[in-house]
C-alpha cells in the first residue's frame, strides 16, 4: 500500500528556486511571507497529511459514507481529521483576516491541498468545496451575509456546497429548473432536486452552507435566466449560531466507482429559505469567479493521483523480485532481481514521475497567478488573469488525463496485485476517474480552450504565453543538453502558433472542425506546456548543479527526468498534429443509425 | 445501463464476406459446418447472452461472490445461467465428439465467448478456464485421464481451473515453490498455496478439476523443474462420479478492483492427490499449449469492453439532451439537442466504434489461424502457428489496452453519471481492467513480442506477415478512397520492417534499448495491424457496394469508419516511432535512490 510521502523537497525546488514565490509575495504586499515561512508550512503540511489523512485512505474506500434516513456519516475518522485540520489551523490559512483567517496567499493553500488530495482525495473534497463557497460569497455577497457567513465558513466551523446539477442539466447548467420565489421578508423560498452535491450533507460540521444556482419568476429562459442563491441547512439564530432546520434533505447519496468516503448527495429544497447572492440571473457569473480556483483544485487532484501512484510503485518496484535483468543478475544472491531493473517497470516509473513533477510545475504556475491577479497591480492583474485563463483548461484536463494515466500505471507495476483492493492501487484509479468529469468534462474544458481561450481572442491569450516561452528559449543555457532541448521547445512553440492560426482560420467556415480538433489540441497544448515547465526546471537544475551548491543528486535526478520528458512523452504530440488537422468530415459523416446496424 | 445487442451483422461480415471462413471449414474437413449453420449459433449466442447473461452484469457486480468457510456462492443467476449454457448444449460445441463433443471449429466457440465477455465479462471466465485445462489435458494427459475427465470437462458437468500463480511468483512463474512427492499409487503429494484462481471454488458444477504447477522432488530450479498436476477437488468414485473430498481447500476469495461475481481464489493445496500431466520437469511447455488460445480470449475480453461501451455511450448520447449542435439547433422543439450532435462526443464513439470493429477483425483472425494450426496440413499448419505466435501478444495487449481506453471513453460520454454505478459503465473499466494484467501483463506480452517473436527468428515471422499486407497493396482496389488507404498502409508495412530491423540490430549491443521500446513497439504494431484489417474489410465492403447486393448502409457505416480509423486513430503511431528509436539511456540512468529525494 502506498505510504504517501510529501515531495516536500520538490515542492521547495518549485517554489524557491524555479518560481522565487517569495519575492513575489513580497511584491505583493505579503511582507511576512519569507522562505522560512514557507518551509514551516510545508513541513507542518507533509506532518499533517502524512499522519491524519493519509491512513484513513484506504479504510475510508473500504467503509465508505453512509445515508440514513436524510442522515450522512462520513467513514471512522474523518470527522476527527477535520477537527485536527480545524483545529491547527489549516482552515484559516488563505482566509481574509477580516473574517478571522491568517491571510497568506492562496497558492500556498493550494500546495496544502495538494498534500490533502494526495493523502485522501475523499476527505480533501471538503476543503475544497467550502473553500469556493467562500470564494463565491466573498466576491458577490452582500456586506450581511459576508460578516454572517464567512467567519463561519473561514473557520471551518461550518462547510460549504455548490449546488449547481441538475437530473437533466449537468454541462448545460441553463437547463436548470430549480425555482426560487420572493417572499416578503427580502429572502426566496427555493424548490427544486439538485444532484451530485459533494458533501451536501455530512457529519463534519454544525451547518452546511448551500450555494444554490435557481431561476427567479420570469427569468429568461437558459443560462441568462439563473440566480445565485446562499442557503444554510440551519437558520442562523440571533447569536449566529444554528437554528431552525431549513427546508433542505438530502434524499440519498451515491453509490460510485470510487470517492466513496465522500458523500455524492441528492438535495431536495422544499421552499427552503435563501438568500441572493449578487444580481438577479447574473448566477452564472457568480460561479465563474470561483470556477478558475475549483478547475485548478480538480487538476491538482489528477496530479495528486500521478504522484501516489508513482510513489505506490515505486516502493513495489524496489521491493518485489521477479526474474532477472535482461542484462544479468543484478542481485545474484536472491532468487530474482527486483523489478526495478526491468526496462519495461522503469517506463512507467519513469512516466509518472515526469508527468507527477512536470504537471506540479505548472500547477503552482497558474496558482501564483491566481494571486497576482488577486492582489497584483492593474497590468499585471490583467496578465495574470490571461494567463490563467488559457491554462485553466488545459491545466484541468491534462492533469487529470495524465493523473488516470499514471493511476493505472501503478496497478500496471504491481501486476495482478494491482487489482486487489487492499493495496490501495486500484483505488487511485476509482478515486480520481471523477476528476475528468466534474467541473466540466475534459470535452467541456477543450471546447473552452479553443472557443473562449483561443478562438474568440485570436489567439491573443495563447500568443503572450509563446512569448514567455520564446525569451526562455532566447535566453539559452550554458548547458548543452537544456540547450538542445530548448531548442526544441522553441519548435513547439511555432507549431502551437501555427496550429492554433489554422483552427481560426478553420473556425470561419467550419465549426466542427474546430470542436472535432478540440481534445486533440488541448492534448496537444498539455505535452508543449510541460515540456516549457521542464526546459524551466531543467536549466534552473543545470544552473544550481554548475554553481556547486550541494543537493547534486536531487539536480541530477531533475536533468535525467527532464531528458525523459523530451525524449519519451513530448513525441506523443507528433500524431496529435495530424489528428488536428484531420477537420470534422470522418467525425461528423456518420449518420446515428449508421452507427450501428 | 447498456443492453447489449450482439453485433451479429458485423460478425457476419467478418465471417462470411471478409474471411470466407466456410470455404476455410470445408479445407479443414468440417464439411457440415456452412453459413446457415454458422448463421444459427451467432443468431443463437446472440439470444443466449443477451437474454441469460446480460441482466446478470451489474447486479453480479453488486451482489459479488461470496466466501464462508471454504464455500463460495456466486451471485443469484449466475448458476443458473451456467446451467441454461450446458443445458442449450454451448459447453459442448468445440469439444471432439470423442469425448461427447460437437466438434466444430474453435473459432466458432471463441466468437460465443466474445459474446459472453461482453455480456457478462465475470460469468465469461469460467467458460475460458474449462476450456483451457480441457486444452491442457487433451494435449499432455494420460489416455485414462483423458477419459476420466474430459467427458466431465467436456459437458461443463464439471469445471476447470490453472494454479500457476503463488504470492511470491506471478510473471516469474520459475519460482513456483508447491511441491509434489510420488506416491506409492502412482499418484502425487501437491503440497502448497496457490494464489489469484479464477472460479477455483464455485458453485456451478460438482467438481473442479485444477491443473497445477507444482515440483517434483530434485527438480532444477527455475522453469525446467515445473511439472504439472490434474488435482480435482473430489477424486472421482468407481462410477466416475464425485467421490471423497480431497486435500484442496479455498482459503478465502481475493476483494478486487471488478469482475466481483467471479471468485478469484486462495487454494490450498494440503498433501492433495493428483496426476502427473504430461513429462516430468515439462509443466511450463504443457502450459504454453493454451497459452494462445487463453491470451486470445483474454484480448476478447478487451474488445468485449470496447464493445459494450460503445453500446452503452450510443444509446446514451441518442438520449441526452444538452446545449446546442455548434452549427445551430438539430431539435429546436426541445430544449437541447441529443449530444450526438457534439463533434467531441462523436469522436469517442467513432473511436471506440472503429477499435472495437478493427480488434474485432484482428481476433478472429487469429481464431481462424488456431483451427488451421490444429486441423491445417503440414505446410499450412506451420504458417498459422507462425502467425499465431506473432499476433497472440500483439492481439492480447493492443485489445486489452484499447478496451479500456474505450471503457473510459464510455464513462466520458455519460459525464458524472457514467461515475455512478447504476448505469453499469464504470463496472466496465473495472471488469476489464484485469485484463491488462492476468494471462502476462501487457508488458510481458511487449517483451514476448520483441523477444521470442522478433529477434529469435530475426523478423521471420513478421516478414511473412509483412508480406500478406504488402500483398493487399498490391493488389489495390478501384475505389479511390481504399486505394489511398492502401498507400498508406504499404508505408506502414515499410516502417514497420524499417523498425523491426533496426530493434534487432541494436539488440547485438544494448538489450535494455530493445525492452525499453518494447511496449511503445507493441503498441505500434497494434495499430499497424489494426490498419490492415481496416484497409481489408474497407476495399470488401466497397467490392459489396459496387456488386450492389443491398445492405448499403452498412458497407457505407464500415467505409466511414475505415476513414475515421485512417485519419484519426492511425497517426497515433506518429510519436511511437519516436520513442521506439529513443534507446535506453533515458529509462535507465536513474538510480534507484535518485527516483525519490
Amino acid at each position: 500500500m502506498p505510504q504517501y510521502k510529501a515531495p516536500v523537497r520538490d515542492m521547495q525546488f518549485l517554489v524557491h528556486e524555479v518560481f522565487n514565490a517569495e519575492q513575489q509575495y513580497q511584491g505583493l504586499g505579503y511582507s511576512d511571507v519569507n522562505r522560512d515561512l514557507i518551509d514551516a508550512i510545508l513541513g507542518e503540511g507533509a506532518k499533517f497529511t502524512e499522519n491524519e489523512l493519509a491512513p484513513l485512505r484506504v479504510p475510508g474506500d473500504e467503509h465508505g459514507a453512509h445515508w440514513d434516513n436524510g442522515v450522512v456519516t462520513t467513514p471512522p475518522g474523518f470527522k476527527e481529521a477535520f477537527q485536527a485540520f480545524r483545529d491547527n489551523g489549516w482552515a484559516t490559512i488563505a482566509i481574509d483576516p477580516r473574517w478571522g483567517g491568517q491571510g497568506l496567499p492562496h497558492s500556498l493553500n493550494i500546495i496544502f491541498h495538494e498534500m490533502c488530495f494526495t493523502a485522501n482525495i475523499a476527505w480533501g473534497a471538503i476543503v475544497t468545496l467550502t473553500h469556493g463557497a467562500i470564494r463565491a460569497i466573498e466576491a458577490h455577497a452582500s456586506e450581511e451575509l459576508k460578516e454572517q457567513y464567512l467567519p463561519k465558513l473561514g473557520s471551518a466551523e461550518w462547510t460549504g456546497t455548490m449546488c449547481l446539477t441538475e437530473p437533466h442539466a449537468g454541462s448545460d447548467v441553463g437547463l436548470v429548473k430549480t425555482k426560487a420565489e420572493p417572499q416578503a421578508d427580502g429572502s426566496y423560498a427555493i424548490t427544486g432536486t439538485k444532484i451530485f452535491i459533494t458533501q451536501g450533507e455530512n457529519d463534519y460540521a454544525d451547518n452546511i452552507i448551500h450555494l444554490v444556482l435557481a431561476r427567479l419568476p420570469g427569468a429568461p429562459k437558459g443560462p441568462k435566466g439563473i440566480s445565485l442563491f446562499l442557503v444554510p441547512k440551519f437558520l442562523p439564530d440571533a447569536g449566529n449560531n444554528p437554528g431552525a432546520r431549513n427546508a433542505v434533505t438530502c434524499a440519498s447519496i451515491e453509490k460510485k466507482m470510487g470517492l466513496k468516503a465522500s458523500p455524492t448527495c441528492v438535495l431536495n429544497f422544499d421552499g427552503a429559505k435563501g438568500w441572493l447572492v449578487g444580481q438577479p440571473n447574473a448566477g452564472l457569473a457568480c460561479m465563474f469567479t470561483m470556477m478558475n480556483a475549483a478547475r485548478l483544485d480538480v487538476g491538482i487532484e489528477g496530479l495528486a493521483a500521478a504522484e501516489l501512484a508513482f510513489q505506490g510503485a515505486l516502493a513495489y518496484a524496489k521491493d518485489r523480485l521477479q526474474m532477472r535483468a535482461p542484462t544479468g543478475p543484478v542481485t545474484p544472491d536472491k532468487d530474482a532481481d527486483p523489478i526495478i531493473v526491468h526496462p519495461d517497470v522503469r517506463r512507467m516509473l519513469m512516466t509518472q514521475k515526469a508527468l507527477a513533477e512536470g504537471c506540479r510545475a505548472l500547477a503552482y504556475h497558474i496558482a501564483l497567478q491566481l494571486d497576482v491577479e488577486s492582489h497584483g497591480d492593474d497590468a499585471a492583474r490583467k496578465a495574470a488573469s490571461d494567463r490563467v485563463a488559457l491554462l485553466t483548461p488545459i491545466n484541468k484536463a491534462f492533469l487529470t488525463d495524465r493523473g488516470l494515466e499514471c493511476a493505472n500505471l501503478g496497478v500496471q507495476v504491481f501486476g495482478g496485485h494491482g487489482y486487489i483492493r487492499e493495496h490501495g492501487m486500484e483505488q487511485i484509479i476509482r478515486d480520481v476517474r471523477i476528476a475528468l468529469l466534474y467541473e466540466g468534462t475534459n470535452g467541456i474544458q477543450a471546447n473552452d480552450l479553443v472557443g473562449r481561450k483561443l478562438i474568440a481572442n485570436q489567439g491573443r491569450l495563447l500568443r503572450s504565453f509563446l512569448d514567455e516561452i520564446d525569451g526562455l528559449c532566447a535566453a539559452g543555457s550554458s548547458d548543452p543538453q537544456v540547450s538542445a532541448w530548448l531548442q526544441t521547445l522553441s519548435g513547439c512553440s511555432k507549431e502551437w502558433w501555427q496550429l492554433s492560426q489554422e483552427l481560426i482560420a478553420r473556425g470561419r467556415d467550419d465549426t466542427n472542425a474546430v470542436y472535432a480538433a478540440a481534445v486533440d489540441f488541448q492534448d496537444y497544448s498539455g505535452y508543449v506546456t510541460l515540456a516549457y515547465f521542464w526546459a524551466l526546471m531543467a536549466k534552473r537544475a543545470a544552473e544550481q548543479l554548475a554553481a556547486g551548491e550541494g543537493d547534486a543528486a536531487f539536480y541530477t535526478a531533475k536533468l535525467k527526468t527532464a531528458r525523459f520528458y523530451f525524449e519519451r512523452l513530448l513525441p506523443r504530440t507528433r500524431g496529435l498534429v495530424d489528428t488536428i488537422r484531420a477537420g470534422a468530415e470522418s467525425v461528423m459523416d456518420m449518420t446515428a443509425d449508421e452507427f450501428f446496424l
